[in-house]
């Protein structure tokens, strides 16, 4: 090669590999204002994303606390009537159980809001008892939760206080304590409409204080009562009001499914005493958290002394979950998990109604008509997460026998 | 420059840009193995990483769902009696409070193992109420436990079964309806020794039973008791055992203090009813963790019921979390968390014995000889968390008085 020719190849190669290492340069060092080197969190973020990258078909996952193989690597753990390593097979003659519900149908809308609602939690995060004031309760989240009942518009928490709960299950202990005769759980009469769900009897019928049963047999007693309200009503989804008159008879409202994905939500609510909770919300069952908005100062000091007896509170790393987890659903003023949550549900009911529909033996309740939704600004059905089954022959005194025919078990 | 000349140069130069180049493409592409990209974590990652990097002197800390500036940056928040952006102010004529515990003595230990006990938690962890298996358990932490106190030598755990609850407030609760005669705690008189700390009296004394004061006066006392033992004691530090007789009488073995931090450890405790948690032994007090190991099955499974009914189990984060501290502190054998902790505390206790041997007007509880520990394999002396105080003068009837001339609150 003529030198000239040399030199015009020469400088040709320099040129691309001074580029390509302008490249390399700017990757590496360039972007490291906005993208830092991460030091004690790596390796557990590392770690975060091979167990989150297992597959699982869709039918299970792997999990950073669950089950391991022999080499200690994480498997995955399959859902009911799956199995496999990969959850790909299917167990047959495998009975659904349909007893009580997991709003799991929320779990692809987290799995597509990933970044914004990792947490990292460092050991040293909230190792003290309280929040630094004294207070267990976290002031942040509470603001959250005021945020979140004014852009659902499902209740009006104007001047009213918070209490947090593992869940709404010790929230209604707590406040069946708060508010019977001087604090005594045995001097009132607890009592919910028919039908109401079979978990409810089990909790109200606990220890403390005795389930009176259905608040209709009552309408005419004189005496102390305590009415808990759930609305919409597992199972038959309709919205429900008190029953109960006078003023010997307090009321706890179970709001667990007034949100937007399950009802249309037609006016903010404005009870004394309301009970939330994230499970039916997000779908975070597992995290065991709810509230309480109540409006009677004396009411609340008393629900919030009975939390610190029964548990000390809630776990502070539930709640910084909670925090997170709102957030990201506070971002778009509740769109993004609203329309997630309720396309899902009217799809599903779809399926439903058109299988149940094939079937003369089995029927299902009937739904209020459609309701003007403030939240979604349109006319909206009902699209419970439950569901309330009939077996419609007259010989078929055990419902449950019919269903276990098609694999279904009920309430055991 | 002649051609040959300009060749040569080019040679050279291309040389460096081609080293150049090996050397960050190896660095971008070639460590991938080792140090995959991140992806959904990197954000929470950075986060995580920036509060954690905000200095608050040593008397303060920001967090994750802390205080925020008006700009929304999270800020510090100051330990009792220290103010201003950085903590570094000290509040002029500040109280100490001295009539609770907070174990934060640890926290710089968790400060030291970061990276081995972070958790990088996904918002689709663990949705569910169950852990699969309909368990509300974690049958890895439940393993984990079981490992931690057979190499503490602590506690006999061999064959017994194990229950988690929200801290031992919720499972003496448990264990106190699981103990009762028919399940009513109304039926048994709860009773425990003097001296004991004045939060036992608020949790024993609840709605829910009746605390019949000291397990002295019911020494010759026929009927149903259940005997409460803390161990080593809260105040006086001593190791305890029942003190009732007869085949009416249950104990509840309160071993929150029974870690080689606080005392010697001289036998592996092997009672049927033992409670122990997350707070005094990591010093993880906000995540209301604890845990009960159970010898009789009835009564593990009526404890297993309380739990269900009270809050439906403990939250999935708090187990997950439980599950990296004990594998941090498994990984040493215990030694380095205990050996931290032992001599935080033995060095604490050798300074406040400095100040209070100056004084002739208050002392504090003569503590027990040195005692063979298992687990150290050496002599060790008592470090409890707490102190017993005494005003010596005759004329100090109102000792809460005198420790406020020195700026110290005692319980209200």
């Amino acid at each position: 090669m003529k030198p000239k020719a040399q030199i015009t190849m020469f400088t040709v190669v320099l040129g691309v590999s001074i580029v390509l290492n302008f490249f390399s340069f700017g990757r590496l060092y360039l972007n490291s204002d906005d993208d830092p080197d991460l030091t004690w969190t790596e390796d557990a973020a590392e770690e975060a994303e091979a167990v989150a990258s297992i597959k699982c078909s869709g039918h299970g996952m792997a999990f950073l606390d669950g089950l391991v193989s022999v080499e200690g690597k994480p498997v995955c753990e399959c859902h009911a009537c799956y199995t496999g390593p990969d959850c790909a097979g299917v167990i047959q003659g495998c009975f659904i159980e349909a007893d009580s519900g997991d709003p799991m149908f929320l779990e692809p809308f987290w799995m597509q809001h990933a970044s914004g609602s990792t947490i990292v939690l460092a050991p040293w995060h909230r190792m003290s008892y309280d929040l630094g004031d004294g207070s267990l309760i976290s002031k942040e989240l509470e603001t959250r939760i005021h945020k979140l009942h004014e852009i659902t518009k499902n209740a009006n928490t104007d001047g009213k206080y918070i209490v947090f709960g593992a869940g709404s299950t010790q929230l209604l202990n707590a406040a069946v304590h708060a508010l019977s005769v001087d604090n005594d759980p045995a001097a009132s009469r607890v009592v919910a409409s028919t039908p109401h769900y079979p978990g409810a009897d089990r909790i109200l019928d606990s220890d403390n204080y005795d389930f009176n049963g259905d608040t209709y047999t009552h309408k005419n007693d004189i005496g102390n009562f305590i009415e808990f309200v759930t609305s919409p009503d597992n199972p038959d989804g309709q919205l429900r009001k008190g029953i109960l008159e006078g003023s010997n008879v307090k009321r706890i409202h179970d709001f667990a499914y007034y949100w937007p994905h399950y009802t249309a939500i037609p006016y903010p609510t404005d009870e004394d005493l309301m009970l939330f909770t994230l499970s039916t919300l997000t779908g975070h069952g597992g995290s065991r958290f709810g509230w309480a908005i109540v409006k009677d100062k004396a009411v609340y000091e008393d629900m919030l002394k009975y939390m610190s007896l029964s548990t000390y509170g809630v776990s502070k790393e539930t709640q910084l979950r909670a925090l997170k987890l709102l957030d990201v659903v506070i971002a778009t003023a509740g769109r993004e998990m609203f329309d997630f949550g309720y396309s899902t549900m009217k799809e599903r009911w779809g399926k439903f109604s058109k299988v149940l529909s094939m079937s003369k033996r089995i029927s299902c309740q009937q739904f209020d008509p459609l309701r003007f939704c403030n939240y979604f600004q349109e006319l909206k059905g009902p699209t419970p997460p439950f569901v309330w089954l009939k077996c419609e022959r007259e010989e078929d005194v055990d419902c449950n026998a019919v269903l276990k025919l098609v694999n279904m078990i009920d309430w055991p």
